[in-house]
C-alpha cells in the first residue's frame, strides 16, 4: 500500500477500496467458473433423419485461445493492473498472462506478480502462469509474439490505437481488445432538470472529479437544457473543488494542454476553476460549448475527445432537435447518462439515441462506479472499445479469452468431462437444441 | 436453378441440396430467435449490502451492431452466398445486410436477393434489409463505409487479408469475420491403417474429389504411416476419378498452376492423377511429400497453403516423432481428422495436437460434410478464420452480429421486454448470477 500510494497519489482510502475490488474480482471469476456456463458446453446427437441431411454428433466447447498479453492501465494498478480484470478474465479462461507493467507504477506491478506467482503456485499451478515486462520495446515485441494469441489493454488513443495496428498487422493477426478513452455524455432533460437540478449539480460535479478526474467513465460532456439553473450551480462548485495529484507528471501536462486547447477554441468559455493548481498539482475546470461548435469539424475533433483529467464541458441545448443533433455526432463511449423526468419523452428518446453509441446506459445516476457483476458490461463502441462486442468488467470477461472446439464423432473416452454423456461436472449444457441447468 | 447451374457448373443435384441445407439454415436460426438463449439476457438487482461496493441494478442484453457486409463465397452460390449464413446469421441478429456477389454468379446473386427481398416484405419488414453490390470498387467502398458495423468473407487468402486490413485500418475498425482458406489434415494412426485401410482410401479420395475438390473442408493433406497400403491403394482410386468443371476459369487456371508449382518441389512426387483435364476441366491428383520437406520454410509455405481444387498431399511418416513433428508446424485450420484405433496412444496424441490448430475435430471421419447445427463450430485459427472465437455455420453464427448493452437503473417501463421483471417472453436469462430457463 505504501508502495501503491508512492507510486500512484491515489491515497491509501482510493487504494484500499480497490485492492478488495480486484480480489473479490478474483472470487468471482472462481465462481462462475465453478458455475460452468462459460463453457458454452453444447451436444447435437448424431441423427441419421436429420434434416436437410443426416448428421453426425457433435460436441462442442470452449477452450482457452492460448497466452494473453495485458497492458495494465495507469489509473488503476489494482483493478486494471497486474492484479487486474483483463489478467484474472484471461487466468479464469485458463489462459497464461504476460503483463507489461504500466511505467507509472512499476514497483507495484513488480511487488503484485511475485503475489500472483505465489498464490498460483499455492494452488498447484506453474509461477509462470503470469511474467511481467517492463519498457515500451517490450510491449511491442510481446504484441507481435507468434505465442500471443490475444492482447489487452487499457489506455490511451494514440499508445492503444498502434498495439491495435501493429496487433493487425502480425502474419496471423490476433484480437486486440483495447479501451482507448470514453467521452461519457450525460443528457440531462428539462423535466430533470426542473425537478432534480440541486441533486445533478452536485452529483455530476462529484462524478466529474473524483480521483482527480482519472476515471474512464468520468462523464465528459453534459447537455443541459440551455437556461436551467444547473450551469451555474455546477461552475459554483467546481470553484470549490481542491487541486489534485495526479498520477505522473506527463498525464498532468497533457491534462493541462488539453484543456488549455478547448478554452482556446472560438466559443468555448471557461465557466469555472476550481482550487488554482500548484507545482505539481492540477486545477479542476467547468467549460462551456455551444451545441453548434460540435458540427464544426476541427472543433468537434477536440471536444468530444477523452480529456484525461478533472474536467467537463457543459453543453446547453435551445431544444430537443438541437440535442439530438448533437446525440448523433457524439463517438462510441463505454456509458451515457440520461437524466430524465417520469414519463419524459425527450429522456426516453435521448436514452435510444445513447444506446447507439454506448455499452452501459446510465439513467438518473452517474457513470462512476463500475460494479463487478455477472450482467456488467464495460465497452461500447469505439474508440471506447476497439472490440465493442465484449467487455472488460464482468463476468462475461472471460468470453474475450475462450474459442470454441467441436468434436465431432470422438470415442466417447476420449471426451472432455463437460462433453461427457453423464455431464460428470453438472455443468448447464445445451442438448439438441434445448438448455439445461446441469 | 437453371441460372444456378449455368454459373456454377455445380450440377442440378447438389445445387438443389444446398438449396435446402440455405433453406434449413434460415429455419433454423428462426428458431434460435425465438428460444431467446442469444439475448444473452442477464438481470443482477441492486444491493446495497453488495460486496465490495453497493451496486446498482443492471440489466444486460444482446443488441444488433448495426449494418453488416458480407462477401459471398465462389463455390456455395446459395450456402455462402446471397442466402447463405452469414447473410442468415445477421438477418437473425437483427442486422440489415449489404451483399457484395461474387462475380462467378452475379445473375443468381440478384436472383436471390429479389427472393429474400419480397420475403422480407412479406413479413412487413422493409425490402431494404438486404441490399447487394458488384464489382471489387463497391466491395471496397462497403468495407469503409462508416455505416458497416461488420464484415462476413468467404474466399480466398489474397483478397480476404486485404480486406481485412482495411477493415482493421478504418478510423473506426470493425469486426472482420474471414474465412481465408484452411488445409485440413488428416492423421491415419499405423493402427487404423491396419484396421480400415480400404475404407479410409476410399473415404479420404471421395471426400477429396467431391464437388471437384472445391469445398473449404477438402482434405489437403493426409499424414499416412510410412510402408501403408493406403498411399498405393489413393494413388489407384485418384487414377480413376474424372476431370470436372471448376467454378471459374480463373479457378481452375489457378488450381493448375498450384498443382504444378507443388510438383515441381524436389522431393514431391506425383504418385496419381485422374482422368485428364480437358479445355474446361481440371483433372484430379495425388501428391506425395516427404515428412521433412514441411520443416523447409520455402517448400512448407506451398505445401502448408490450401491448393483449391481436387488434390491432395500425402505425407507418409516413419515414426510418432515424424508425425508430432508436421502437427507441430501446421497453420490454423477450419478441421482436423484422426483416423485412430480404440484405445490407441498415437490418436489420442494426434487429437490434441489437432486440437490447438482446428475448430473442428472429425474422429473416424471425413471433414466435409458441415451439419447446420446448434453445436456447430466452423472456424479455427488463421487463415481458416480470421476470428477463431466465432463460427461462420451454425445457431451461435448470431453472436458475431451482436453486441452487450448494459441498462443501470433504467426506470421500468423503459426496458426492453427481454429485461422486465416479469420476463414476458419467457426467454432464458441469468438473475443474480443464477441461470434460469425462462
Amino acid at each position: 500500500m505504501r508502495i501503491a500510494d508512492a507510486e500512484t497519489a491515489l491515497g491509501p482510502d482510493r487504494l484500499r477500496g480497490e485492492l478488495a475490488r480486484s480480489a473479490f474480482q478474483f472470487r468471482l471469476f472462481a465462481e462462475a467458473v465453478e458455475e460452468g456456463s462459460w463453457l458454452g458446453a453444447s451436444i447435437d446427437h448424431a441423427r441419421a433423419d436429420a434434416v436437410p441431411a443426416p448428421r453426425p454428433d457433435l460436441r462442442r466447447m470452449l477452450v482457452p485461445v492460448g497466452v494473453v498479453a495485458v497492458f495494465g492501465a495507469s489509473n488503476f494498478p489494482f483493478a486494471f493492473g497486474v492484479p487486474g480484470g483483463d489478467v484474472a478474465a484471461a487466468l479464469a479462461a485458463g489462459c497464461p498472462v504476460v503483463v507489461k507493467a504500466h511505467p507509472a507504477h512499476p514497483e507495484l506491478s513488480e511487488r503484485c506478480a511475485r503475489i500472483v506467482r505465489t498464490a498460483a503456485t499455492s494452488f498447484g499451478l506453474p509461477a509462470d502462469v503470469l511474467r511481467i515486462l517492463h519498457g515500451r520495446d517490450a510491449g511491442t515485441a510481446l504484441v507481435v509474439h507468434p505465442l500471443v494469441r490475444a492482447v489487452g489493454f487499457t489506455g490511451s488513443a494514440a499508445g492503444g490505437r498502434a498495439l491495435h495496428d501493429l496487433a493487425k498487422s502480425r502474419p496471423q493477426p490476433v484480437p486486440f481488445y483495447g479501451e482507448l478513452g470514453s467521452l461519457n455524455p450525460v443528457v440531462v432533460t428539462p423535466a430533470a432538470a426542473r425537478e432534480r437540478g440541486e441533486d445533478i449539480a452536485r452529483g455530476l460535479t462529484a462524478s466529474a472529479n473524483l480521483g482527480v478526474g482519472q476515471f474512464c467513465v468520468k462523464p465528459g460532456l453534459v447537455l443541459v437544457p440551455a437556461g436551467s439553473a444547473i450551469a451555474a450551480r455546477m461552475a459554483e462548485l467546481v470553484r470549490a473543488v481542491p487541486s489534485g495529484t495526479m498520477l505522473t507528471d506527463g498525464i498532468r501536462t497533457a491534462f493541462d494542454d488539453g484543456v488549455a486547447a478547448r478554452a482556446a477554441l472560438p466559443g468555448v468559455t471557461v465557466a469555472a476553476t476550481g482550487e488554482p493548481a500548484g507545482d505539481r498539482t492540477a486545477a479542476a475546470s467547468l467549460l462551456t460549448a455551444p451545441a453548434s461548435l460540435l458540427h464544426d469539424s476541427a472543433a468537434a475533433e477536440l471536444l468530444l475527445d477523452e480529456c484525461f483529467g478533472p474536467t467537463t464541458v457543459l453543453v446547453p441545448y435551445a431544444d430537443e432537435a438541437e440535442l439530438f443533433g448533437v446525440l448523433d455526432v457524439l463517438p462510441g463511449s463505454l456509458t451515457g447518462t440520461v437524466h430524465t423526468g417520469d414519463d419524459d419523452p425527450v429522456g426516453v428518446e435521448a436514452g435510444r439515441r445513447l444506446a447507439e453509441r454506448a455499452g452501459r446506459i446510465v439513467w438518473n445516476g452517474y457513470p462512476t462506479g463500475v460494479a463487478v457483476s455477472w450482467a456488467q458490461q464495460h465497452g461500447g463502441p469505439y474508440p471506447s472499445s476497439t472490440e465493442p462486442a465484449t467487455t472488460s468488467v464482468g463476468v462475461t470477461a472471460m468470453a474475450r479469452f475462450l474459442r470454441p472446439i467441436v468434436h465431432q464423432d470422438s470415442p466417447p473416452g476420449l471426451l472432455p468431462a463437460p462433453l461427457r454423456e453423464d455431464n460428470p461436472w453438472g455443468v448447464p449444457r445445451r442438448v439438441d437444441g434445448v438448455l439445461r441447468l446441469g
